[in-house]
């Protein structure tokens, strides 16, 4: 029977927008693959029961029947959890008006210790985790402590659409100086993404497989660390620093004072970092709603890497519609567990690292990853920033001494590091490492 | 050079709801298949500029390389237009309160007759166009009579989402009665999707590829007739007429007065043609916002299955994971021209039929579908209904006689019928006629 090997996928904030673009996906199989069918239950809060019965109309309106093999819509957080082996935490309190930073993660406390607890009341013992509520590092850590049975390692927080939106403008600038320099060049658009139809020129456009070395560190907020100085592009057939394809080489630096461009209008363009740091905002700006298309796809992209897929991202140097060939394993932005990272960040917190993802669900810090001068600093203000959060919660929580890092940590990465320095000497330790190819 | 193969798609609307759950899908490869790269034009109307770069900024953020060859997010209609090959058209005036139908009518024919005037003008005399925005039907009339060098087959409206309604209701309702009878009850759910977790039996359940014989005809309103008469259900290794899975007979016919029955709480359970034609304003009613979601599933469908699908529906008995097998051609709800159509409704009209599509841009009547009595009498008055609106049409557009059926229609469809009987004629001398099996 279909039902018993059918992945049992629970959605909180089920009648919210990110759900709302995030459930087409996993109902057309682009999350946990095409021949995995999923029983997939929406929780929401009661005074958003009704809209949630209108999700569940429209998604026996899709006839999702091909991957879906049952949904339950429902506000009873046993239902939704029971058997869980999959769980996706879009539901928060949102930032209101004038509300203190304290207050907020006061507030989205109180939730993710219900998740956890309902985690650990109803899930499978191997439930895999990703919280995309913001602060979502720190939701990790309540969620965590409340549910002590689940593998810490089985508990991540979105940082990939950091991640993506850091990879989407390295292309686009990248394509850009590769299309001037060969004299092809492309329509200006709206947005910034490139017009393939324009330009007279031959070259190919570089893809998602050809750029790798791309982080996003620390915490998902303001304090993250967009670094770009491992990155390197897939052009005439070999591996290129980024800096050797972007010609405005202070564009790729962190320190945003570094940089200084105008466009054609005169207006300063921002430096990568601060542009990606900057992209949430900025959307919420233009479409006056939050970035749900996107961060449903990152979710995806998270999930799948994590869960799926096996260690096969596109072949670099292939058209970008040619099929994926095997390659070295998939390497992404991923807010995890501190324990064991050998980057030097203290443990017990989670924060966004790079791992690798060897898929169906293991993952292992990408320890080929070398943190230079300028990202070691800002990733120890992005950590206090972290340390900072988590001494709101333990307060905002009465002092709940559960909220604490485990005495002997499970979630150990793959690394084979010896005794964790901390982040200060790491970062003086390993500054000035230049990137290394087999990243 | 890939951009010399893209695909042209326009969607307008670009910055509204159904765009925003229609855009991954094409850029998923999900509307015109993996293979296809596209060049996306986004348009919308200048206060929705800012909202549209947010969705350019979130394309971009996506990675969606793979299938975007590019993406054009512009408020210049030649721009978006320019040798677009397929159109589809979201952009319309919505209804606001107190507003009279005929200055709704009204208002939209003004925006379809630029449209029309810019497909007449920009794009590929191929472009083939599907019309969302309502009164959609009538949308048509004004956009082929301001297009007339874009032929009239391959203009469309969407009355697939109703036809997928339909198509979930009666799966829902088949698979409850088989469930029942096998005394395997599923658990209830709310919203009515079936929970495949729940009950003991091991019936497989039905899924898309296990019912035939559906269609909604006439216009995307309220006078729109979801008629079941020819359905068909594949259980048991035989088509079976739905009449005999559901034992709820009345549930299924026309005549909502014929339909009593009450659910557990003992309220009253909607005949399918009622719960079919108010399924629009219950999603509404319930997310507070319109059926976006599902919208853009049944737009991908009915694209997918008109431009690229080469007649292949998964095969009948399959279990729903299964992949395709070569079937009968896919047989769909459509609003087309009525040009030729076989069933008696007059010419000059866009009205929806049950049609073949033949794959690669190729449609035609299916006419192995019978009208009986009930549906044929309230076509007759769905069919009144869009000749009122064609008069509204000419009248806010000031008598326009361009908005006239041309004199040889263009669009006949493939059906070997000889001279088109009216439909009053057509619902007598075709009316009692049974089901047959190679609908």
């Amino acid at each position: 029977m279909a039902a018993k090997t059918a992945l049992q996928v629970v959605v909180t904030g089920g009648a919210g927008q990110i759900a709302y673009s995030l459930i087409p996906l996993i109902a057309r199989g682009l999350v946990f693959g095409a021949e995995t069918r999923v029983n997939l239950r929406l929780l929401d809060i009661p005074p958003s029961a009704m809209a949630l019965e209108g999700v569940a109309m429209e998604i026996q309106d899709s006839l999702f029947l091909t991957v879906l093999d049952g949904v339950i819509a429902t506000t009873d957080e046993a239902k939704a959890f029971e058997g869980a082996q999959v769980a996706i935490l879009l539901g928060g309190f949102p930032r209101r008006p004038g509300m203190e930073r304290g207050d907020l993660i006061g507030k989205n406390a109180g939730i993710m210790k219900r998740m956890g607890e309902a985690l650990e009341r109803y899930a499978s013992r191997n439930c895999k985790v990703v919280v995309v509520a913001n602060p979502a590092p720190t939701n990790c850590i309540v969620l965590a402590s409340h549910a002590p049975s689940i593998p810490r390692k089985n508990i991540s927080c979105l940082s990939r659409l950091d991640h993506d939106r850091m990879v989407g403008m390295l292309l686009h600038e990248a394509n850009r100086c590769l299309a001037e320099a060969s004299g092809s060049v492309g329509n200006g658009t709206l947005g910034g993404v490139s017009d393939g139809g324009g330009g007279g020129g031959s070259r190919r456009r570089l893809g998602q497989a050809d750029i790798r070395g791309v982080c996003v560190w620390g915490n998902h907020s303001n304090s993250q660390v967009p670094d770009a100085s491992a990155v390197e592009f897939f052009v005439d057939g070999r591996w290129t620093p980024a800096a050797s394809v972007i010609r405005d080489a202070a564009w790729l630096t962190l320190s945003s004072n570094a940089h200084e461009r105008f466009d054609a209008d005169g207006e300063a363009v921002l430096g990568l970092a601060e542009a990606v740091r900057g992209r949430g905002a900025a959307v919420l700006g233009a479409r006056k709603l939050s970035s749900a298309m996107s961060a449903a796809n990152a979710i995806a992209g998270h999930l799948s890497d994590w869960l799926v897929r096996p260690s096969a991202p596109a072949a670099p140097g292939l058209s970008a519609a040619a099929p994926a060939a095997p390659g070295a394993p998939q390497i992404v932005s991923m807010g995890v567990a501190s324990d064991g990272n050998p980057f030097g960040v203290p443990e017990g917190l989670f924060c966004s690292f790079p791992v690798r993802c060897l898929g169906d669900g293991e993952w292992s810090f990408a320890e080929g990853f070398l943190l230079k001068e300028e990202a070691g600093h800002q990733l120890s203000l992005s950590v206090q920033e972290l340390q900072e959060e988590k001494a709101m919660v333990l307060d905002a929580l009465g002092g709940d001494a559960s909220v604490q890092p485990p005495p002997s940590p499970r979630g150990g990465g793959g690394a084979a590091v010896g005794a964790v320095a901390t982040l200060a000497k790491a970062s003086g330790v390993r500054s000035n490492g230049t990137p290394i190819s087999s990243l």
